[in-house]
């Protein structure tokens, strides 16, 4: 598939480690409720039609890029839409978020999972928006394309939507850790299909979000996400490669796997994003200097007054450095924000 | 005032340094939902009635003696008993959690907070329930008395219940500083006030939760959330020994908080309680041998199969070892776990 030319391609050389003359910087849920446009078009449409119709994706991803000075576009999506291509009913309900009606319930109900999953007709929409976009970015930034990682979706297949305690999740993985094996293995070869998917519409960088790290300790997490995680980003690469695709970067994101840093750097992600738990400073001597960081700035710092966040903003580059650094908020931006905050923030930001 | 004499003080012993001939157990939420028998009492009163009403809150405390080898009771209560002392109104809604109706919206609503707090007046209920549960206990376990931490209360006060992100509360701590500072002050002089009204009832250990702690990060944490902590336990201490009360024990759980597990520990407390997430051994190293550590099993390992549970406890324990440590869960018991999980974490916590 050929592409115009990409013309800012900070984000791509500090994922790969390569010098830059200005921090790249983007926002997790850039496109989303806090601007009004995107507010305007939802109005009209319900979430999921606009996940499957290219035409309003693309609109959607570039509504952020047309107003902030940012350096990626990601696709607009959503994880769920793999529980989706596995046979699963997901609503969006507005005040609620994410509903699963019939959820996972014992290890019998995996038999109900459509499997295997053929990605082009399940997921053949976020395909075509990803070229859709990529061409209408018209080189101007690079496009990202992402994933939910397996055990944040078994999470939402089991629980039925979000929760406090993950309790019914996290019971699966003590009584019937073998069946949850089995799902996490079915969700890790849709993943990496769907991942390989992206970069053959056009993705540039590849972001797994491990968005439910915080509900496992170590011990879980080792045992049932990790492998997954590390399975995922070797298999991408490897079918990239033999497909003769790009060997695009790729970005682990795991919420709340604070103990987990170390294990993490080693599994052979480009980035590893940090929440805004953590110490830029120690993490970065956590994870050596060969993995690029990326955060991880306290959303709610965009609450904050222009100059206490021009501030915290640069007080975290400070700590993180000019030196395989992604600029980003330590996890997505809540739709009360001030669209005014985010312009700050990217600004500040390339003000170093 | 005079109590019937102490029979077992294994969790005074481990509080203090003491040597031990068990590791002493107890469990958050240790009296509560999972229990039938909690539930039978609780299908007839309101659950804030119960707190107030010191027959039926001692009741509640000794239902787990009654049934488990436990090492402590802890009186039943609600952190929220300071908002409510201070004015506000908190419903406990079904499914739901705890309400607030009117939450503080901005730093005026401070005005609409009833203080200072005459804690005799508004929440004398709780030191009638700890002195009669003292003496129902009959010397056979001590009792834990505890509260809510400052940041943890404000969160509430402010955001009306739980939430998935503490924005609002957060908000504050970003637009409106010195307010914040301001309100945590106030709910420390209270927190003062009630926990030192506790040990003059009865408590004989006392536990602060700062349950919340996982929405800040370090900055936040350390410039909001450590010094109203550290100022309790001073405090406190301070007042008992100038009443010529016992100085009792305090313990300080912080979930969430492990980017500030070496701060914690200096802040005076005997005993540092540890959420699931920190790995005991990296905790020991992090806090160095002169703290008590409490924990920190996954509260999730009780739905495990009795082998699988009692594996993770022996690892659990094989890890903190005896000394200095007492045996608890990383965060409270759920509601819909069975009581003979929790027979075998106790048994087989006392089998070391």
């Amino acid at each position: 598939m050929s592409f115009p030319v990409l013309k800012n391609d900070r984000l791509l050389r500090a994922a790969r480690g390569e010098e830059v003359d200005k921090i790249p910087v983007w926002v997790m849920r850039q496109a989303g409720r806090y601007l009004p446009e995107f507010r305007e078009l939802r109005s009209r449409h319900d979430f999921f039609t606009i996940c499957q119709t290219p035409e309003l994706a693309a609109e959607i991803t570039l509504q952020p890029i047309q107003r902030f000075d940012l350096d990626a576009a990601i696709i607009f999506s959503d994880i769920l839409v793999i529980p989706q291509a596995l046979g699963m009913v997901v609503e969006m309900r507005p005040g609620v978020g994410p509903v699963l009606p019939e959820p996972l319930e014992t290890p019998t109900d995996l038999q109900r999972l459509q499997h295997p999953v053929d990605v082009n007709a399940t997921l053949g929409y976020v395909f075509k928006a990803i070229t859709l976009t990529r061409h209408r970015l018209e080189g101007k930034v690079p496009l990202i394309g992402f994933s939910g990682a397996p055990w944040t979706l078994m999470g939402y297949m089991i629980e039925g939507g979000g929760t406090k305690t993950m309790s019914k999740a996290k019971a699966w993985l003590y009584q019937y850790p073998e069946a949850s094996k089995e799902l996490l293995q079915l969700l890790t070869d849709v993943t990496v299909d769907y991942l390989v998917g992206q970069v053959q519409a056009g993705a540039q960088l590849l972001q797994l979000f491990e968005s439910n790290a915080d509900f496992l300790g170590p011990a879980l997490f080792y045992q049932f996400a990790l492998p997954a995680i590390a399975e995922i980003n070797q298999r991408v690469k490897d079918k990239c490669k033999q497909l003769k695709l790009e060997i695009v970067p790729m970005t682990i994101f795991a919420k709340g796997a604070h103990y987990a840093l170390e294990e993490l750097s080693k599994c052979g992600y480009d980035v590893v994003s940090l929440d805004w738990t953590l110490d830029p400073e120690q993490s970065r001597q956590r994870v050596g200097p060969n993995i690029t960081l990326q955060g991880n700035l306290d959303p709610c710092a965009l609450y904050a007054p222009n100059v206490s966040l021009e501030r915290e903003v640069k007080e975290m580059v400070k700590k993180f450095g000019k030196k395989r650094y992604i600029a980003n908020l330590g996890h997505g931006i809540y739709p009360d924000m001030d669209p005014e905050s985010v312009r700050i923030f990217i600004d500040t930001i390339h003000s170093f």
